[in-house]
């Protein structure tokens, strides 16, 4: 369950010893990646957090961080504001900070998605420092395929170096989108985006699963994203809420048959009430990084 | 009517007690907002100021300067510019002052909005050192939706982080606008934009109040924003001059239904008479600040 | 005919003298401002300079500082480069450099107006020092309406700040234009520019005078932008050349009626001979400054 | 054949002889300019290399440097980087950097024209310490009319100012270009743009000779621009190759009737053989500097 | 085999020595380049790594590092991210760092091409100093014809200038294309790119190999663009996999009928397996450095 490091060449020898704390801390020292994923409130607005099959709990954002810090995880990424409000009584929590967002108010086809930097890393770095917070990495989005995808690239480019310069580990959320892209969960274009996050030099990437029959066919065909992302490490995407097995299921494929390194889940987690959110977080983290099979983490709900 | 304050952990600390003092000053140490919106002037050029129903009062800028010294508020907030021509004259006043401003002359299916920054932070700073003037703090519009909510997004996340690290308080106005907007009030659409604000890590946000049968019914479907602002406080825009006690009545509502903390008041102050004005803001004050009845308000008008 | 001045408060108590130095030299001690502007060799080529109607003495650039230099005037203003090469053999003009400027090339149908900034206030106040020529203010144009006024309103409000903080005077031209502006000689939008403009916080604004049935009509309806300025004072463009008695009757009206504190006049002088164009200054001087009646003024220029 | 030179008032006085050592340098202490311009393997791309009517000799860019060696010019105008391959061989030419070009590939009806800069004016001064080559100015194409004026006029203030701060003496190309411009070639907007040359405040302009009957007539509608350009002299560019004798009398025109300054010349010195081309700068310079005839240059041709 | 190099004018005095070994390293002492391009991850993205008659071996990135350390080759060029990531492994390989790149899913009829700069020249050098490693070059692709031409040619002159000022060689890809751009593979349009590339500075072009009858036809018509390049050196992108013989017959046309200096070989190289992939590279390498023949190279290969 633990693993030796390649610490990347754009890590000073001066940082490495932060890295490997940052990284420690981030995977449990298993090497992969349980992410709770909150960075919806912008992404998605209040749609994934109130509403028709969404616990009540959900309306509050504390809710995502009484769940970060009960439940076990590796890393919970959110926008610094969120952490600027909540971290002082979350200290515990190891955050990653979401640096790019945008809402999903403009349509397809009025406009290429472009979602901009809001901090820069050097102010993460300034914010742990000043805060005391346990600030381990930063992620970042990139639309490939959408008019804007120049800026994006430069953005992540210049995170992905920043924040290994300052010993910060680093995920970028990968997803080919814009009019000139034809299918968003071609398997063949999913591994397209990892092979950008590998030339971005990150340390993992976040992208949608792809389309197939079934599960077990969809994770056949992940192989090749995984195999193209080379040392980066890449995680799945959790999706819209579906049912607790279902998604502990498909996890363990995506481990097991495709090579992923994790998961980064927030909708399936917070749209529970606080007492279910926790026991998912922790059948999630039983599969991810315990090495648990489906029917072990699914007793960890039940 | 006083309250313990959570500090962002954004706000350094050697900054604590000037975020606290300005904190305090802009609620009256009540936790609440009463903020004495001024900046029209751009935002609907001389329409707000002059015409029918208009007091002639209104015509002059020195009007809002006379308003918020003579009058109870808790900040007065307007661009630097006009600071900078009666602060002098008006030292006492609390002033927070705004970073962006548009005029409404370019019609919504020309261009998408966009807010362009002003003044930077640090010129706020420098300003407030140089002129010894009351400012605590300052504030931004973001229009989610628009086609350049990417570059007023960075803006004010930067805004917020720069605000914080110097000690003053910050208010986003988050309208949702552009052609991918179908409906501006919207309650869920409005509970997406104090979510944005949250995201932000900004103190206050200022929003439009949503649409309901009635005044009742609207404010508790606006609780749904309260709540996805979290530690994020919510105060509702005045919107378009209206009789005194309709006005208070809603601002009532808002505070005692949907749990807003307070309110931002233009039109309904500044297009009356000096006279009217003032005590106006004085009966606002007796509901957001005193915790007053609509009639023990009224009285106060009268 | 003096008047006690209200420095703005951002500029710094260091640079108080140097402020009130530049600003009496450029009213002459009067309050009042009597500008002559220079800048049309880019905003309307040489259309202005060369043709019909125009004498031959002002096909030559130097034609404005020979004038500058004989007749009275309050400022000249035009771009740095001009004042780069003839400033050394005209070192008794007070100038004001114009910062901003664009053709009148593009149709109005093709684009909205945008004009950038060529020089910044630093290198403004680094030019004044190297050269000891008397540059006393800086000037710009914003276009609000114009789907550029975004940028040029940030252009403004920094142009304000630096001036202010350098002790430099700042003249705000300010026209709306653009294809959502349905009339720019509104006099309620005309009202709405000078309100924008006592917003950036500039000590002079200059607007074209609305539209009325004759004058007199015209410089009542132009009260209201006097009024909306607030502290910022008004003043007027002159437009094409008309005749002498009309330009003055209409200036008398303007500073008598509007409450208006001086013009700016460019082509209703420097289309005229030297000689006539000398006696044109002193004739608009004798109204804006020394309070002088138009028959009065009439016979300076006779 | 000398003259005194009138320096800006933006060099420096610690940078007055270093200017003029350049002005004296580049006008061979005529005041006038013979430039030899060598531009256009980006402006025309290969086609003015190589070809039918174009000597062999032409299609190596090295020809550009053995003309500018061993011809009577005044400065050989280029891009920095055919400078850094070449100078190092050709350390007796005087240099201009030309700091902006594009290509003629994008038709003008798909988008107006847009010349970036390509290098700064600090970084032209580093490579002349560096290089030791004898650098003597810089220059900047603007295309008044375009949609993209407002990014290439702050460009070309910020050259000018630049450039004069560090002794350097300045050429802007000006070409009224774009869909809103009806005659390029029209004299009335020629002299627009080299008044737009003399409010940049550069030491020459270049542009295109206006259209006419014939050249004498051409060569009357011409002072109109000269005149417009006051204390900026004029040179025109030597267009598409012709013959000799006539290039010769029109430049002759260009000097005495319209009071011209020189002339800049590429295709009709390049596309020769070496052993021609040396002749036509002899016998262009003759004519520019050393005031001969045409029947004299010719005789130097030949 | 070997050579008198001139290093460039702007490489200063003081980096001459590591100019000069870099440049050293990247020839093999040769003065022609050997470039194995490995940049197509994000450029193709998975369609050149995975698929019919591409080697297993090539969906891992790995695969270009051993490639790149057991064949035989000038100079690796690929993306900062993946060096950081494989770097380690891999010290003995000469890197060229890549500094642009994207992605070809959006359609050249929806927007001309863009390649916007990821990373600086001084991130590189940094990042050269902090691992160690074997940089000696940056790559930077630009694309004559394109709407966005005026941000490439800027980034590149930048690029060219900075590289040199540290002593790094530089390769400049040049692609004229969008949609003014009427045959990609016309000669004199080629000739056009080279002569850009020239008057950039760069030490090496790297243009596609023109449309010809055969490729004996198209090596003649290719002598334009490698004088047009002066000394700047030429070397043709490899293009799609091709039958071995073929390729290495081309290659040789190129450097011994056109003049080329070389070639930048991806696709052909590490479509294949590892085995392959060393032996191609040891054919191309004999004879771009080692002055073989075609049916020398081809033993190499079987």
């Amino acid at each position: 369950m633990s693993e030796n490091i390649k610490i990347p060449a754009d890590v000073p020898k001066s940082k490495h010893d932060e890295y490997l704390n940052n990284y420690a801390e981030m995977t449990k020292g298993s090497g992969r990646l349980m992410l709770f994923a909150g960075d919806q409130k912008v992404e998605h607005l209040n749609k994934d957090f109130y509403g028709d099959g969404i616990s009540p709990d959900d309306a509050d954002p504390e809710h995502l961080f009484k769940i970060a810090s009960m439940g076990k995880i590796g890393v919970f990424a959110t926008q610094l504001g969120l952490i600027s409000r909540y971290g002082m009584d979350y200290s515990d929590v190891p955050y990653l900070v979401k640096l790019n967002s945008k809402t999903d108010i403009i349509k397809e086809d009025e406009m290429d998605p472009f979602s901009n930097q809001w901090i820069d890393v050097e102010q993460v770095v300034e914010f742990k420092e000043e805060s005391g917070l346990k600030i381990v990495g930063v992620g970042y989005t990139i639309y490939p395929g959408s008019k804007y995808e120049g800026v994006m690239l430069r953005q992540a480019a210049q995170i992905v170096y920043e924040a290994h310069k300052n010993g910060l580990v680093t995920v970028i959320w990968a997803y080919p989108r814009g009019v000139s892209v034809e299918d968003e969960l071609d398997p063949h274009l999913i591994a397209g985006a990892t092979g950008i996050a590998a030339a971005l030099g990150t340390d993992f990437v976040k992208v949608n699963f792809p389309r197939g029959k079934d599960d077990k066919e969809a994770s056949l065909l992940f192989k090749e994203a995984v195999m193209a992302a080379g040392r980066t490490k890449v995680v799945c995407s959790g999706g819209p809420s579906i049912d607790v097995k279902s998604f502990l299921q498909r996890l363990y494929y995506q481990i097991h048959i495709s090579g992923a390194s994790g998961n980064a889940t927030g909708r399936n987690i917070h749209q529970k009430s606080l007492k279910d959110a926790v026991k998912m977080c922790n059948a999630i983290y039983s599969i991810t990084i315990e090495g648990k099979t489906v029917d072990e983490a699914m007793k960890e709900f039940e």
